[in-house]
């Protein structure tokens, strides 16, 4: 158990596949890391630390940046398979031959592409606000979330990951504050890398016959946890994975959208723990 | 805390509405007690031992074989809502005025009408197996299992609640070995309350206009438990369960069908602890 959190874990940088990987590594050692596979626009600061340093409590938990996000150099692929290539070139960089992988919005595409590519460097997998490829995207407001101006401008993030409700505002506004308590920040992800981002969506959401069958590919133990109204990628999706997947638990949780574990942080460790530690 | 277990705890009665309703009682006092609403054909004898026990660990399990059913005296109704009555009944005349509800396949239906009938009653609600009012039962293959032949006869409990997977017929013979365990048990089902619950399910799953909105007016918190595959009451209904209502969590587990709870007991009892506890 290093000494460090979320908020003190120096920024460390690995080469792979010609990219200098930014990344953080903290948390109780000894047993299988969980790498984090961060959202759209997103970088290793945008990660809520009640849900990074309640992991790392009981294990290792790995924040980078993917190629062209962030610290890390590269250029960002406009493809979800790539991202996950470039992903698994970097955990085996750290020398790591298993590990847990968690991956939110686009990180739990990328995460899923990375149990197809190397599923012997998987343990479990942690899908939070996601969907399969060819989504169910008709009910998204993506963009107008992503459109619309903030004041202050980080609210985007409130609309991005929390409901509506009041519950959900004071939830995001709490997860803002501790999101900034750190003070050493990475570079925002750059307006070339997000068009990247978001090529690599639309392309990974394209309906095409038996695009779900990667999934029963996937035996892995998956934990798959949605909010009830998920304003991003419909909540659908979750179930979606979970029936196609054939090993996978579900787990909604109430009056949430796209960031259920941001909203309920404690809850989402405890059932984390319980998956993961079974 | 009584010395009582499943297997141990005597039958008692009490009078209301005109019944004799045989109930068993154990597990840990002082707080909330949770009272158990079972499904078609079952009776006080049919619960998992390894979830009323479990849950007796940190309240108080209340059993309970509703009007008509095994050693309770009355008519079994032939309608959900009338059902919820005679439970109310049931829990009044107990000296209870608050209590966590948990409904297992049509006990779930039961649950959701004594939370309809007596919100005050009710502090949280457990829901396993099970969906709402106007049910969508087009991939049910309750018929063919419940009028199949087996041998031994008991084994139509496996059909019932198990997946046909390897490993969900292992669980399917731990529970039946649990089950047996009591000596002193009720009788079983008659026929005619079987057609009357039969009726029930029938009248409850009709289509009408508008037969969710019943769910906006549930606010108590509930936690719905699901089956991968609920080959009784599909599993798309735990779904519409918790996007309907107000304040519902959802949990689906992996290859598993109506009875999810008794395949995975421990992993159930965390979640419920976490839920109930909350």
């Amino acid at each position: 158990m290093t000494a460090y959190t979320h908020d003190t874990v120096p920024t460390q940088f690995v080469e792979a596949n010609g990219i200098r990987f930014a990344y953080r590594r903290f948390g109780r050692t000894g047993g299988f890391p969980i790498v984090m596979n961060l959202h759209f626009r997103g970088t290793m600061d945008h990660w809520d630390p009640a849900v990074t340093d309640g992991l790392a409590k009981q294990r290792e938990v790995i924040l980078f940046d993917n190629a062209g996000i962030g610290a890390s150099s590269g250029k960002t692929p406009a493809s979800v398979p790539a991202m996950a290539t470039d992903a698994i070139a970097f955990i085996k960089a750290l020398g790591i031959n298993k590990a847990d992988i968690l991956g939110y919005s686009i990180g739990g595409k990328v995460a899923q592409e990375i149990a197809v590519q190397a599923p012997g460097l998987v343990r479990k997998l942690i899908l939070v606000g996601t969907g399969p490829r060819g989504a169910d995207t008709a009910a998204s407001k993506s963009a107008e979330i992503f459109s619309a101006t903030y004041d202050p401008p980080e609210h985007l993030w409130i609309a991005a990951h929390f409901p509506p409700s009041p519950a959900g505002h004071a939830s995001g506004l709490r997860y803002l504050e501790r999101k900034h308590r750190r003070k050493d920040r990475g570079p925002e992800v750059s307006e070339a890398s997000a068009a990247a981002q978001m090529q690599a969506i639309i392309k990974s959401n394209e309906k095409t016959d038996g695009v779900l069958n990667y999934l029963a590919e996937i035996h892995h133990p998956v934990l798959v946890v949605d909010g009830s109204n998920d304003l991003i990628i419909p909540t659908i999706n979750g179930f979606t994975l979970q029936q196609h997947l054939p090993n996978a638990q579900l787990i909604i949780y109430p009056d949430s959208s796209h960031g259920p574990f941001y909203q309920y942080p404690e809850l989402f460790l405890a059932h984390a723990a319980l998956f993961l530690d079974a």
